[in-house]
């Protein structure tokens, strides 16, 4: 995914505030690697995410892949100036093949979804939902995949 | 949900496992609080696992529903005897209400599914598949609920 490697500052801002006020996230030691509007790619390392399997547990690759998702929705929110509570409300998660290194969850848009009518929506009625598609890729295809429908309520409204 | 408040020695032994192979299961401190052979309770506070709103983070909703219903799953093959590797393959959760509490996981098997005949595609296949149902009950109604699938291999075969 081509993305600045150097991270924009709304982006360092959001990753340590993920690891100060998620305990979880920072056990899971989760890292912001690369955002633009339409993609971002939260990496984690494989040691605190096991299971007895030595692989990563899948409530690590639905963490991972959730924060992905939220983070993405959060940061769009962030630049264009919205205070927002933003939530998951519903996902589907299909775990394909064990992951047995580090691993990456890049979050995207799902298809036909856009910023410009969510924005339009949280405008108008102070609350708006929005689908995001996430994956964590294997060296074939993908070990896991998410889809997942977001809520954003506005704290101002 | 009337099970022996004394748990049976397999499942404290289930726990322990679970607490002592997963990391992240001992972050969001699990414990098994009740078992039978088609239901199966755990619980985890609220404090290791909250979010930036200070509720239940979903990535820490979505780990213990999964683990509640693997630990559903693999309790049931120990108990007849079985050596497997038991794996989430698909699941689907809805985020209902904010959870600003401690908070339990019930898992069941999902209707229509039985042991009996998850044993017999496992004694012919080697591998068999079964769907397991969990909520986090709320005041009113759930909180959150998941519908997984889970898939057992077995190691000796």
């Amino acid at each position: 995914m081509s993305i600045a490697a150097t991270l924009p500052a709304a982006a360092i801002s959001l990753e340590r505030f993920i690891r100060d006020t998620i305990p979880l996230a920072r056990q899971i030691d989760v890292h912001l690697r690369a955002w633009r509007d339409d993609a971002l790619v939260l990496a984690a390392p494989l040691a605190p995410n096991v299971n007895d399997k030595g692989c990563a547990f899948g409530g690590s690759l639905a963490s991972v892949m959730t924060l992905a998702g939220w983070a993405l929705v959060e940061l769009a929110l962030r630049q264009r100036g919205f205070d927002c509570d933003v939530f998951v409300a519903h996902s589907e998660l299909r775990y394909l093949a064990p992951v047995w290194a580090d691993f990456e969850a890049l979050a995207t848009l799902a298809p036909e979804q856009d910023w410009d009518s969510f924005i339009a929506t949280l405008r108008e009625r102070g609350r708006a939902r929005i689908q995001v598609h996430c994956r964590v890729p294997a060296v074939e295809g993908d070990a896991a995949t998410l889809e997942a429908r977001f809520v954003a309520k506005r704290r101002d409204s």
